[in-house]
């Protein structure tokens, strides 16, 4: 098995979760990462060999496979482009970039340089995701005609919470969309195989100004500092999101995009509706596949290897009721990616950047359908 | 305590829950019946003395304090009219009419004649829903700033299922909306005191025709019925509504409406987000009510009168642990109809005629949405 | 329809329960009632013609079909008796009666006098419940060898919390077994059609003092009274019980008896393991039906009349979706004894007195064995 | 931060989790892996670079700091007896050994040997489980009297699933409560710091005889296996076992321990009665703890490092909502034993040998409970 050198840029909480993930998976070596101010600390307590404050040192000195993009969402463009243009393989965050003009720009460099090109929406590795993805390619669901559900968080209910997401200049123009939304979005278009093609969008941005830090104070503190600790910033990106769709078989659907859920800590969910089954899925109880029917008896598929489809046993590490979680998407996508880069295009179910431009241009379009009060097609 | 006389017009279903209802209460007799062609039967079925096969009879000759009506939506506005012009109290099921003239119709002559008129939104009867709405009137959620959820059933799922109300001259011009969407919009006017005051929609009519059968077959058969047994019916009312709200304090919502989910039989949700905490109900778990919060652990709270608000204890028949559903709501709901008949107008949580009106404006501005494609004021 | 003339002694909670769930079925009259003290307010309060603080007085008097015994356990056998002796049908809370000798006194005198001698274990008409039995009747579980599960409720627990049944003298010896553990039994004993022939058992009194109210206290207000409310008395009832049990196919298991189980308030519940397939369900999600399998899918059978078994049908009232509780147990429970009298014999899933005797059975040989600590056979 | 080399011996499916679980740490290396016959190919599947089929060819040859032993049961005493004999520490599989006394001498050894001795019950490290202790030692139970649940499975359901576990030469002589009992047992001990005092038992062996395959099938297709691939072979060790407790304080238990249960495929379940209030817990549901109460809403903490306690918020690694499972559980686990060689000592959170002994103790005790049919005195 071919061995594999990454870095990875950006030591916040997801930069972890590449390092943990990559680690898994036996044949790649985290042989330096990238964080400003603090990259010896972060590699220390990571033991990773060699650390960088600025990327373009990393890319320029270190000999790498792969460079994993774990910044915020406005540096992705310049640093995917640089480390491209030198021939590394890229595996960026979502959402890709802050415009559908950078995304385009990526998408043809990285075709240009025929290198791997990926983009981390790693709810596709949700084993029972994937296997929700077969049975509708079997045709088990029938034909689908409907599909609703959301993605709901509440880490942004208080105006005391602040992130560099909620300013539009780092993460662009949409939050909310941009950041779960988008996940949501590219999980059903994924799962189902259909593609949105018209859009019509409400926002809402309770907050219209958010308490910010004016130094660092831990998460569950923070509504407890004085006002003096604080300055206060006009918001303009959404806290919570009502998205309609229109879907290229006649499909229609809905979801709700929120960060203000009080309780609901991260919980993405669909109901898909087929001609012959329904299927149901959320994020908190992710082990399980619901499927919902008229005639018969409604059915739970638990994540076990001996009861799945073929394809979704290569998703699954451990036998069923042991329950893989969030981090088991990334080590299996990551998986998936770097066997790619070594030949094996067999199984492509891993975004690329061109996934990463949908969702640009869904983005860009739900905000075009919130401006103008209308529904607007998406090309 | 005083005893009441009361007709019911219309024994299906649901008249058959009526009678069963206002029996339990102890102090109501269910005197006559009306139901066309098998008035007897069904009289002899479920023991009243006394049946017609047309309700004016029913109404000319018996001596009753309320009469239920029970029949198709097109009927409903001639027989209320009917007994309210003969002074007799009336409770009509929903959706309470088929246009909104004839709503503000009865309206009018309810008052008019000072009598009792009530809409059978029974779900404000769930004990749950009305521990709700008295944690919301106490601001325990703070300010509801975001309400999403639905209503979605399976018992339309294939061509092959037929009923009066898909045809809209029976039904009105919209169908799922009107028959389930109406409880949806109710229970979430009723329970955050809030008032919608713009719409959109979007409908889909998955089945461009269905096969509407030429005798009589059991439910469960139907799809195994022989092509000869039907005849094609075009279809003009809804299968699927995706809605979307604004409501008169800022806050913003949506509702998926659907009478084709495979597997979930009769399911009503509602997530309210509140500045505090949220809220999450829905009638397959009805005795449970989920609040979440951001900072503390989140809450159940069971339908036990011993841990409940005052009011929401009054409509609370068995000790905590014992299920109370679907038939208890009909009960708390006409129990306190008729303490209202009585006199005791302190109680005053059912939905009057005002409600049904309301309703059918709704409805008709979600068609006018969908038919433009735009926002729809709702005065 | 035959119309028949009930009556009901005792209005506690159960008896209010009697009433109600008698009145739903339409040809049966609740003429009069029992209640010492209270009666004349009670009969108000629920619109019964008659009332009397004497049974005696009322079976004297009335002239009855049918006589619901709702009082505290010691007081059945006396009542029964005497009812019978007069030859009025009997339908008898449970426990049955506080010892073995009662019982078979009962049982005896029943069969001699030919009269309906039923028990309420309602719990028997939990659609669900009666949908597993007919499947392991089709042998649809396979061989069914293991069983466990229990009934937990957490009314008593608080040593502030007293009640008749507490006290031996009132209640039998044996409280949590007799009271809840009875329940369980019976509903297993007739979903499997196995019966118990070895019991082993553990008791535990954690509370060994009570604290009884010297006069009436709102019991959510309890824990707030003073000490000088209260007098202190010794318990000798099992607050507790862990039981074992071998049925007499091999087949073992267990069950959790509790009434201090913080946050349970009434949850019954069943775990059935058979060779093909295992069935789980619980009081409190009662309208559904858990189905496990080693190599298919998991399955959930929802209490929907159009998808169980034809016998089931019998006992659904409402459609699939919209939940039927606690009181509509008692409502089919009642259904079925009555149309027992009325001479249609040909579904006998009530209980009868020999069910009651069966239980009291058990209840004598588990105290035995709490007390040798070793293995009871139940001849 | 210090590095360690590790080996591991035995590369069936517990293997490979410790190998991946190792890596996620980062200052850990997996220099060689011990497995019969396959070696080679293991270690090139998992990218070791050193393997050997005999462990003592590796521990006689390879610089190991830690050794992992995850081989069957009857091999862990020699085994460990060997690595400790060479200082390097020790992480042992569970059940710990075959025999008391094999576990006595582990621990005598150890101990003189001063070295880390480590028995992977990694179901400490579920967060809920170690909030729930946390809990339990701020007295936010009240007093614990009861304590229910179990641990159940069902890949042993047929008479053609066969495994060395099954053997009572490989395996010892209980199976079901060795294997998985031992796990619900620790556990117990472990979050409410009491300590079992008396153990009852009663053993289920469905399967007098099993079908071992004669040579390997894929599992998912042995129900499909010719008879001829088989031998009948007679099996002496429980499939389902019932187990009853007494503890130190007078609290009271049961579990419910089987291999047998279709459709659970790895459920651990407990609920813990206090005083105040109870907590129950699901390794299908694993990151949640509910809290029931009788006075107040019931309560369910999430996963969620911003509203746990101090201690637990050491082994979460994400953020709420992002579901943490059965291989982060090894993963905590193991970064704690790797601290504490490390030297520190502050966290002894993980079982060490002398607690691999309780468990063989506990199941020598529940062996002679079984035989004799009465409560057996553990210490």
């Amino acid at each position: 098995m071919r061995k594999f050198k990454a870095g990875v840029i950006g030591i916040g909480f997801i930069g972890v979760a590449h390092v943990e993930a990559l680690r898994r998976i036996g044949n790649i070596e985290v042989v330096a990462i990238v964080n400003p101010n603090d990259a010896a600390e972060k590699a220390k307590m990571l033991c990773v060999p060699k650390w960088f404050d600025d990327y373009r040192e990393m890319l320029d000195t270190v000999d790498l496979d792969v460079v994993h993009i774990c910044t915020p969402n406005h540096t992705h463009y310049e640093i995917a482009m640089y480390a491209l243009q030198k021939g590394i393989h890229v595996v960026c965050e979502k959402p890709f970039t802050t415009t559908v003009k950078e995304a385009q720009e990526l998408v043809a460099i990285a075709k240009e340089k025929g290198l791997i090109n990926a983009v981390n929406f790693h709810n596709r590795f949700n084993p029972m995701i994937y296997q929700l993805k077969k049975m509708i390619q079997n045709e088990e669901l029938g034909e689908v005609f409907s599909i609703h559900g959301g993605y709901v968080q509440d880490w942004l209910l208080y105006d005391t919470d602040y992130n560099w997401r909620i300013n539009s200049e780092e993460s662009g123009k949409t939050r909310a969309v941009a950041d779960i939304g988008s996940h949501w979005m590219d999980t059903v278009e994924n799962v189902t195989g259909l593609k949105i093609v018209e859009v019509f969008a409400e926002f809402t941005t309770y907050h219209k100004t958010r308490k910010k830090l004016l130094r660092p104070i831990e998460t569950f503190k923070r509504s407890q500092a004085a006002s003096a600790d604080y300055e206060e910033v006009p918001i303009d990106t959404e806290d919570i999101a009502f998205l309609l769709f229109r879907f290229n078989n006649g499909a229609k659907g809905n979801a709700t995009i929120s960060q203000m859920c009080a309780g609901r800590k991260n919980k993405i969910s669909l109901f898909i509706s087929g001609s012959k089954q329904s299927a149901e899925w959320d994020s908190e109880n992710l082990n399980e596949l619901f499927l919902g029917r008229r005639d018969g008896y409604n059915q739970i598929i638990v994540k076990d290897p001996s009861i799945v489809h073929e394809g979704t046993k290569t998703i699954i590490s451990y036998p069923g009721g042991h329950v893989e979680g969030f981090p088991d998407t990334f080590k299996q996508c990551f998986a998936q990616i770097y066997q790619s880069i070594e030949g094996n295009r067999s199984l492509r179910d891993f975004a690329i950047f061109e996934d990463g431009l949908r969702g640009m241009i869904l983005c860009e379009k739900i905000m075009e359908s919130v401006q103008i009060g209308q529904w607007v097609k998406v090309e």
